[in-house]
């Protein structure tokens, strides 16, 4: 049987692997919606979109749901992501207009 | 070849299947968490641990600069998660203290 501190550094190692994951994905993430920025701002789009984010906030209460995870909890989640992606789309859009 | 709007939909598809991917790893990390929590308060350990916080933000910089995304942000995004973390572990301690 494992000792206590063996069952501690188990959960810790689980955890330091899904934060590995999750940068990951938030990498993809952010890939994505670079393309997206850039798309925006050579079309003339704002940078928010606030019909898509009702929409995504919506999908996300319903999967965490799902997911047994506290939908309150992925609204905040899919706001502190979009806050970041509006700031690079921000960024790149200053960066066209300077041109 | 697809037009500009087909295009904007091909990116959101995508965001959304990261963004299923995002939340169901997010439930794995609190369901890990969770036997943390258990652990510390059976244990009588406080639910904050500076020193593994420390090296979590050490390792989050390391992996987002290989990731290619901004480590402010991924220290920012796991002191999120974190203070989410211990939110749960304050509930399950009041739980077990309440017994």
């Amino acid at each position: 049987m494992e000792d206590n501190r063996d069952l501690l550094e188990e959960y810790r190692s689980s955890i330091d692997n899904v934060d590995a994951a999750l940068i990951h994905l938030l990498a993809e993430r952010f890939r994505i919606t670079h393309q997206v920025g850039v798309y925006k701002a050579e079309n003339g789009l704002p940078a928010e979109d606030k019909e898509r984010e009702a929409e995504q906030v919506k999908r996300m209460r319903e999967l965490a749901e799902d997911a047994g995870i506290d939908p309150v909890f992925s609204e905040k989640f899919l706001r502190f992501i979009i806050e970041e992606v509006i700031r690079h789309h921000v960024e790149i859009d200053t960066d066209t207009s300077s041109d």
